[in-house]
């Protein structure tokens, strides 16, 4: 369970970082501000939270709940764009959001 | 007040590692394993929380929640040794707890 | 002198932190892709070369050469831009990236 | 290439935040002292390291060339050692700098 929740962030964090780079090479730019905002936080939530489920920290259940709302968020934007790379993330960090509400509970 | 919590994170990072640091030189290092560990939790978060500042996002209210739990754990621990490194962390970590108390508010 | 680095390394972070999430709101996105971008690997490098140099971390003068070039290549593209906060960024990046260099002679 | 090098350097995080913890809980922590250290600096340049590479940065190759020398230090270290986190931490080490130094050329 442990492991599937770190997986599936770092999972996030690939998808997210991919989808922000993507994001900032498309030619419909202005219609991605918001995705490029939330990928960043997302990626850097994921992260950190994947690292304190690594090291069994104490704050990883409050950890996995900011998580969650990170993912929801940037889940919620990049769901509505048709770019690959946007479905991707949508995808990755729906599957996060799911396993870190999980361990939040 | 958003620069008076980035500046509190920013210092408890820098007493969390400090404090880190000289803890692993300590000859009671015995006594000193859960301040390393919840140093380390600390400046983690704090970093983290500093940046979602920094940048505007929509999650900071969340992360200086997580943040101010982070904090008093670290604060609670590190007040307990007389070390001047733990007690500079935990003065830090008790100012840095009190603004993201009310940030996240 | 570390000191200062830490400070440096902080204040860049910060500038493109801001930076990035303005150029994000510019009417004139599509020329601040590259600004964007770099903000982003600089905000991240010096971030982790700051706590390298507060905990006193055998790798500071390796991280503090590689925080020099991020900088050096973030100054280079936000000084092309007459915006304020790419300006701002401009500079807090050439401290940065002075006083790296000097660190990691 | 650049995937294996990505999945080494998480690989790499996993082991050293799992070997700092489990260091932080043995008898013998006296003679962990540089373990912890060091794979606290390895566990953070490999995450960033993961980060640039994930996201097309123009910096991989040189926070790679940086990453090889935190694991190199890191599995010299852990590798004379003999827990099974150190061992695994040491082998993780290894097999990420090794990715790294040929990315990083």
């Amino acid at each position: 369970m442990i492991r599937d929740c770190i997986d599936a962030c770092l999972d996030c964090v690939a998808a997210c970082e991919a989808c922000a780079t993507a994001c900032l090479a498309e030619p419909d730019l202005d219609m991605m501000r918001a995705c490029v905002r939330l990928d960043r936080d997302c990626a850097d939530v994921c992260a950190l939270t994947a690292r304190l489920l690594m090291r069994g920290s104490d704050l990883h259940a409050r950890a996995c709940a900011l998580c969650a709302s990170a993912c929801e968020a940037c889940a919620a934007e990049c769901g509505q764009h048709h770019h690959d790379h946007c479905q991707r993330c949508a995808e990755a960090c729906r599957r996060c959001a799911e396993l870190c509400r999980k361990m939040a509970a």
